[in-house]
């Protein structure tokens, strides 16, 4: 069960040979704009509906304030990334210093200002490019700074519901946490699946917990989260992503994938091929630990999941607050 | 039936008289911050996940974009909203202007600037004050320029899921959307009860469509529409509402109750008493007419409703993407 | 002394041309990122200071607020630009409600978003682009999300001193303002030399003034002026500009250039010649109605002038508060 | 020549006493909004610009990017203030993409966020409050979520220009910088002026320099300058600024005045005393290294100082580019 210790690093050769035996470019059309959330079925959201049985709602969003997860020491290059900023427009001292009387009624207001990726959130498909393009073979272009003219998070609207999966990996490794730099393989994946007595199927959500978040928040410090190293899903998990047909996949993790990276040549190879060339939706830092704890104590790691992203056009993400409901 | 014609304008001593009648203060313990929607127990998240049939994803949200509901002309005076600017941190055109491959990925990434209230939105408990209180009795100076430290909308993050019931007033009324000014009334909403075949009932997620937002849509033009006059609801539904034990009530226009409203003494003077004196959550701008379609084709209008706040801590609002699932 | 009336279109081969004629690349070594400003030597410094005599300081900037010459209508697409947003984090309200005391000392702040060109300002000669180059022959690919990374508005932090003239335009051709669609030609500008009793030579700041401004805020309705037609400087201008050897160019209106533009293959083709060609510093929305009355008083039509620029590193633009000191 | 070693604490007493001392309220009419900028008549503008004489600009403005003072620790509570955040919303790089040709012209643009006092800036007259009072008497609730409708910014529009006197209280003291906790007294003003053969008078705009920013710069390091302890201005210096008259001070440190202060029950008593009581403007966060040289140099210390703020409406700081012209 050893991680990436002897595996020899990605080339850009390896990274080639993955995009062209995982591409699902054309696979829902030529004008598809939402990739492996076609998976999901309007039966599988029924479906999804029926396992909820004791009514009991589960947030997997951390708060979106100044104490966030971004803003940490990192050994790599920042990404210019802060955490939210929440001004107040009218506020209750206002009101009770007398100067909103005027206007007949006291009321405040707010505004925040925060970057989409900034907290928890999905990555939406033009995200990542490879190449001079992004998922479905839309050209790199359609993404100005005017926004993404293709695959605005805005497109999956009505999409993020279905049946949600967690495959708890720290808990059946027996660890708090796994390391920095620890990669889960598909054969961690499978040994997930019969610990937490499910099977990862078509349109599925798949939440994988490492367990890295709740060892920042414990040590009441960010240090290295964001954009740091991490535990993580293996290069070769892709493949068992799309034989599974998950709609989605997210972590308790800023990136998904593990870090270091196991390439030299490409960072983040894991998502060059999972966003533009699968068209596979990510979900990162989710905050699963009562999720996970709920999941252990009943023995039901399946749920209805509901994560509906803001339709901001032409985002490359959005923040959300996705909901466990069993 | 008709609307606020002959009415006398309420006074603020009727005002006064509804606050003492309504008043929820201490109704769920001294330490309370989110008031009716504790009349939702996971037996009804449960029930409502039942409703789940044919598997439909509806969302009740409008585009977060520049082409929003703010900034269009009104007789009022303005509130300082506008709509959501999103601008881009790293692009496609960067992408293939090769000036990311440093990096050894090329990504895009985004910011938000919006005002919490400016689209589809819920209204927190700190958003109104009653005197110099909010909320259970909340001193209105817990809310201040570093936010509301009672009643934050984070407060809601498990909330937020539940039975929705959509009451198409404007249907019931063989209208295709209410004229500004138009007071929906006790008896016209259970007038709209029978003719949608559904009773309101404790917790439920109560959606009020007046046609009003699907007339600015088809004018494309906004002007009137934020702050300004619409169709609302009368002030007297308070009682009806405190009656019903819903959970929270949203519409599709800008601010649930009628306008101009039906009192020269207070402004939204079904604001002073729902938010802070009843603890009622408020839905604003849902954007309901493909719900509302889809009910009349099915006749079923009633449905599983989850629209989780963004946990923004201190936010007197959230924007969200309401989804109705049926 | 006929304005665009019978003149023949501009087409892209007389750009070109232009370009060629005017090319200042180089002319300050291949590492010049400051263009005209270049002409201002330490003596017409001090020359400029001793023109001070009475000690008048004179602001020749808008306000910086919500009413602002942003938002109005027009008919041309658009720019995004806004008027600024200006937010308290810390208010008095908050003092007198107490809830600063904990800190010991009771203070205010507060927070602006502005887009950098929404008001009175300079362009920066990373703003605009003739094809794939900048100022100085620079590959456009150096403006980046991350801003300029050549020819950013900090090269200017100890440039943006020297003689000011006003050529008074609207008022040596007798009119209130200038209409829209009027260019100034050369000879109108030796006309305005004459009747100022000043020429404009190498090092200067020249500022036109055409009136457009004071009528827009006479008539307290900003429709048509940012993006909108305009009087401005003719074409040929250009020629005139260089052979004067003038350190920078500004006036009343959003874009100095008459409009609408002298031709339609190019939208604001003096701009495209004028910043990435010349290298000419350009201001805008300049307040001017103060200075020019001034001047016409004593008949001094020149001034020590100062409008530093904010030193946002990589910036394409920046916010000033010019002062003209006589 | 020891600091604040012996000296005992200031009490609230003491604080009452300095500002019945030193009440500048209704010294300049009862509708005054800029204080100490009074003491600048238009004949010390006159004289300041005839000190220019070799024509060298000098800026005191700190870059305004992500690299500036703010987010470094603190051993104090943080203020909420961050680095400007610069994006783009066109760039080179959309340009070389072709997206931007549908326009006909190639140009980028750019947005600002920024705390008003994230950098060099001047601090306006409603920054600070004396209990329930600001500058001139005015009700502290005139500064409202909605900005400051008293003492904004903006009334200083024509005022930031005359004559600037740079003490070099580190070289005087034969220091590289001066130490943290270091108070500057009156004593070593008189030091300096004799130092550096000045003599502080009416209507100055006075720089004193530290060296601390020196020293956080040469550390590549800003933790402990925003809001940290600091070399600075001794309590009984009110006194001596009252008596020389200058019309504002600001120094290279985040806040003028010596931390740890001089009283436990008060933070910042100096602030609380200049600002509201005086009505003295304070600049702060001054690049000075540069003039310091100079003035080394040439054994002058005296110079036009000009330093606009930008006229935001409301506002209770701005950002600045100050000029010292020689």
């Amino acid at each position: 069960m050893a991680a990436t210790g002897g595996a020899r690093k990605l080339t850009m050769a390896d990274i080639q040979e993955a995009a062209e035996r995982l591409k699902n470019w054309g696979r829902w059309g030529a004008a598809d704009e939402i990739g492996t959330l076609n998976h999901i079925q309007p039966e599988d959201v029924a479906a999804a509906a029926r396992l909820v049985q004791k009514g009991r709602v589960m947030s997997l969003a951390l708060p979106f304030d100044s104490r966030g997860p971004q803003g940490g020491k990192s050994n790599y290059p920042a990404l210019g990334r802060f955490n939210p900023i929440h001004v107040m427009t009218r506020t209750g001292t206002d009101a009770y210093a007398g100067v909103l009387d005027h206007r007949k009624i006291r009321a405040s207001d707010d505004i925040l200002i925060l970057p989409l990726q900034c907290g928890t959130q999905w990555d939406g498909l033009g995200h990542i490019f490879y190449g001079d393009h992004m998922w479905n073979g839309y050209d790199c272009r359609t993404v100005t700074s005017a926004g993404a003219q293709k695959c605005g998070i805005e497109q999956t609207r009505e999409r993020m519901a279905g049946r949600g999966v967690l495959l708890d990996v720290a808990r059946t490794l027996g660890m708090e946490h796994l390391p920095d730099g620890f990669a889960i393989t598909n054969d961690m994946l499978e040994a997930a699946e019969r610990r937490c007595n499910v099977t990862v199927r078509r349109g599925d959500f798949l939440l994988i917990r490492t367990g890295q978040m709740e060892a920042k928040m414990a040590a009441q410090n960010w240090d290295g989260y964001s954009g740091g190293d991490a535990p993580g899903l293996a290069f070769e998990t892709l493949d068992w992503l799309q034989a599974r047909q998950v709609a989605a996949v997210a972590s308790d993790t800023w990136g998904v994938e593990v870090r270091p990276n196991e390439s030299d040549e490409a960072t983040q190879p894991w998502h060059w091929i999972a966003i533009p060339i699968m068209g596979l939706t990510l979900g990162e830092i989710f905050f699963l630990a009562e999720l996970a704890h709920d999941c252990a104590e009943d023995g039901r790691y399946e749920f209805m999941f509901v994560a509906p992203a803001l339709p901001i056009t032409g985002a490359v993400g959005s923040p959300i607050n996705p909901l466990a409901i069993k």
